[in-house]
This record gives structure tokens, sequence and C-alpha cells, in this order.
């Protein structure tokens, strides 16, 4: 059971699933940078397909400092992968001898930098296949479902007695949950099937996934991304099913025109999170001698691209 | 021997050729658009590592409609290959009998698009390798002496006495030229070796040239690209040179940080050379089964973007 929890980067992702537990009469910390005043003074707004819902200030801890957070029973991180170097400072002062610590962020690697840090025993690694997008500082809209799926890093498995509390806890709040049936890095794989294509054609193109889809080059374009994405994951010995690809188009049809994280964060003059989505799966198949042409591709550009927006 | 040339679509390549040839004393009328009136009042300007010089508004007869121009010896065609289809109503009123065609644009297929229409035996095809811009109206700045190889289309050698002609013509007139010594698409393909990575990853980045081939991983993609379009030249018939890729890219370091015209296109919002440069390379590679997964990932990215500019 988790009394206490906390939220490291409490952006969209993680400010939706922070006020779903708050809402859910959870005690939760938000550790936020850039909402932290806003959020204190006027509280969080949802607009979710799930229902819509506010948190007043005082439902609410919002905290811009780990130092003034307390130590917890759960930690989530959903901190952008591009500031995982700041983990000791942001998680250390968080954690008791039994604090389990679950990322939900993007890409490959999350898992392996926090058991490092703080013991393999600790982590969890969840993927979180949603669409939400912070459309203004404090609110946030949750445009499809979604769900999580999430387990233990350092097991075939994934399952654990302590990842089934936790996707209790989520569905309880209103958010869907399961426990993954199988090593966490074959879900963060699949995950990356479709973060590459929409999330590096997106930025590049400055694309929505509805503009990638909107003809058969584009979408064949994605496709062939996709299932060399596909390779690179047999390459890291994870073989995911054939369909995928084509179920995921399906699927992303039905998001409508959604900006992925990757390219807001173009639009929007930050950063861009190339090294755990692009990066380090391009690292992998190419250390297995798997050719990735086009994961190459989209990788050399945007860091090009990332180089111009840190200028 | 040509008593009288047109240049149609007299941009930065063609404004150049056309004012050396009238700087020498040629009988030279000059088809532009945009610089029309600049040119008719206030004539041209160069800057050029071959030597500065003006043209005075009475020593260039230029253009703004084929229908004052005269019937001439030899039209030279210099237009973007996006304006293939105005050739009918801007070529067609300078032919007389004998009248010779030298295309000098990018690409694949623009010799084809005139043996069609006007007979191959008027047509010859011409490949620029040089850097020329234009910085303001009327005003061009040549930065790369470069010089250009030229051939008869319908030849497997290139080679005829009216080639030997217009190289001497152009060579007397202080530019470089020789005859190809084979097919006119070997020359082609040579250019676009360098024209599908520089032009593509230029535009598709807003990169120069110098940005492009800054570090290693940049360098690299271009690499790539220029071996895949070895390969898709081999599928056409055309064996070109291993060496060619690493000559090219130590040949494009002495040019310094150029903007091909596909880079500025995009950066001003002009229509960018799709097809010919990459939608015909690639057509012609999947007709003979050859994967070009760069080459489709550049064409199906600058076809997107070029949709967003057009709108």
């Amino acid at each position: 059971m988790f009394n206490s929890i906390a939220i490291i980067g409490a952006g969209a992702l993680g400010g939706y699933y922070g006020a779903r537990f708050a809402q859910h009469g959870h005690n939760v910390h938000l550790l936020l940078r850039s909402d932290y005043e806003h959020v204190r003074r006027q509280g969080l707004r949802v607009r979710s397909v799930s229902g819509d819902f506010a948190l007043a200030p005082e439902q609410v801890h919002v905290h811009n400092d780990p130092a003034t957070m307390p130590k917890v029973d759960l930690v989530i991180v959903t901190l952008k992968s591009t500031e995982n170097h700041q983990f000791p400072q942001l998680i250390t002062p968080l954690l008791h001898e039994n604090t389990a610590i679950l990322t939900l962020q993007n890409g490959l690697g999350n898992e392996d930098d926090l058991a490092r840090l703080f013991g393999a025993h600790r982590v969890l690694g969840g993927i979180a296949f949603v669409c939400i997008n912070r459309v203004a500082p404090g609110e946030l809209q949750h445009t499809e479902a979604g769900f999580i799926r999430l387990g233990e890093f350092g097991s075939d498995t994934g399952r654990s007695t302590r990842a089934k509390d936790i996707v209790d806890m989520f569905n309880r709040s209103n958010v869907t949950a399961h426990v993954i049936d199988g090593p966490v890095r074959a879900a963060r794989w699949a995950k990356l099937v479709w973060n590459i294509p929409f999330n590096g054609l997106g930025a590049l193109l400055d694309a929505t996934t509805e503009d990638l889809l909107a003809d058969d080059e584009g979408t064949q374009l994605v496709r062939d991304i996709m299932f060399e994405t596909l390779a690179a994951a047999a390459a890291d010995g994870i073989v995911l099913p054939r369909e995928m690809p084509d179920q995921q188009i399906a699927a992303t049809r039905g998001m409508g025109a959604y900006r992925t994280s990757t390219q807001i964060d173009r639009q929007t003059g930050k950063p861009m999170e190339i090294e755990a989505i692009f990066g380090r799966p391009r690292a992998v198949a190419q250390r297995a001698n798997m050719p990735v042409p086009l994961l190459q591709f989209l990788h050399v550009s945007l860091t090009h691209l990332n180089r111009a927006i840190k200028r």
C-alpha cells in the first residue's frame, strides 16, 4: 500500500495522473517547475474524456523544490528524459528504505539510469499510451483515455505484489492500468514503435499524427519506420508482433490531430527528447549490426535541429 | 555558330551565364520574372570569383514575355523544373528550324520533357557545378567558379559539333565548360549524388553545406545518402565511381557555408524542386526494385513541407 506519492516532473502526463490520485483522496506531492506558481494559487483544471474536474489549491500539494517534499512510499517519474542528470538531487530526498520508483518516461534506458543510482530493487517501468496536452498553465487536456502498462524492472515477467498494488491504485483513480506480462523492455519497444515515427516525423516536419497519416506516402513512411523499429527490437532480443504497425496506425487515426510532445518541444523552442527515443534505440540496433537507416536519419536530423534550439 | 541566345528563367544561374555572354559581346535575350523591372532599369551587377562586372541596361536585352523575344539559334533553359509545364508557351516562340535547346536545370527528366515537346534532335543537356546566389534584385554572387558539362541528349557519347561550339562559346566567355564524354544521364546522376543530400537535407533542416558537414554524424548521413544515390544510378544502368561521394564531400568543404537553391526556396516560401531532384530518381530506383529508404524519407518529407509552402 502506498500512503504517499510524489510525482517528479508533473507536466501534462504527471500532472494528469497526480490530479487523478488527488481527486480520489490520495496524498500526492507534485514537483512542478514552470506552472508552480499558477497551480499553487489556482489549482489544476482538467478537461478529460474520462470526465472533467478541477482541484482547488488546498486539494493538491505542490512543490518547486524537492527539499520541501516528504519522504514517500512511491515516486512516479514523469520528468523529461533530457533531465535525467537531475535524478540524484530530485529523487534522493524522497526515499525511505522501501520507497518504490516508477518511471513513466519515454524511450529506452530510464529504468537503467534509476537502477544505477538507487538500486534495481526499487525500480518499476511503465508505459503510458495516452494523449494529454498542457493547453495553458495549470490546465490539462486529456483527449484519448488510453492506459498504462507497468511492471518490475528487474524481472522477466514484470509481475509483483507491488506492481499489482500500483495498478489497483491507478484503476481506482479512474486510470486504466495493467501489469505487464513480460519484461518492461518489451513494452518500451512497443511504445517506441509508435514514438519513433510519430514523435520523430512530427517534430521534423511540424506535423500532427493526422497530417502524417493524411496520404498514402506519409502513412507508408510511418509504417516503414515502424517495421524498422521492430527489426531494431528484434536485434535487442525483443520479438514484437508483425501486426503491431498496422494496429498502431489504425489506433492513431482515432486520435485526431494529436501533437506529440516532441513536436510541441520543437514548436516551443524546448530541448527535444532525442537520446531516449532515438539515440539509445539506434545505438542498440547498431551494436547488433542491424541497419536502421530511417532511425539514423531521424536521429541525426533531430540532433541537428535540437542544437539549433539550444543555441 | 550561335548568333543569338535566349535564356529562359534567368535566375541566379541563367542570369550569371547570360551576363557573361553579354559581357563578351554575344546577342543575349534574358526572360526574367521577378527581377525584370529592376534589370531593365538598372542592369545587372555580378560579384564573382572570376572577376566582378556590371552590365548597363543597354548591354543586355531583357524580357518578361516570350512574345517580345526573337527567334534564336540557342535556347538555354534555366527555369525551375517546377515550371516545366510552361515549356510550350515559353519556348515555342523562340524556335526556328535549327534552334538548339540546352537545359541546365537540376534533376532528372528535363531533357525528356523538352524532347517530347520539341524533338530530341534539338536537345542538349548540361550540368552546372557552380555556386551562384541571387543576393538582391539584379545582383548575383558567384562564389565557386565551377564548370559546366554538357552534351547531346540523343547520343551515347554526348559529343557533336554543336556541343563543341556551345562549349567553346562558354569558355570564350570566362565560363569553364567541357563536352561530356558519355551519356548526359550519367552526368545528371553524378550531380544528383550531390543535390540529393545537400539540397534535401539543406531544405529539411534549414542547413548550409557547412552546417551539414560540421560533425561526423551529419557527414556520415550525407555520405550514406550519396551511396544510396550511387545504387539508384546503378539501377538505372549508370555506374558511377565509388570514390565520388568522398570526392564530392571534400570539394564541398571548400565551398564554405553554401545555401542550396532548395534551402533558399524553403526559406523564402517558394515551391521547392521536388520531383526532378527527388521524385524522379526515387521512381527510377523503385521501378528497378532498388531500396532507397533515405531518398524515400527525403522525398516524402519535402513533399509534405512543399505542400505547407503552397498553402
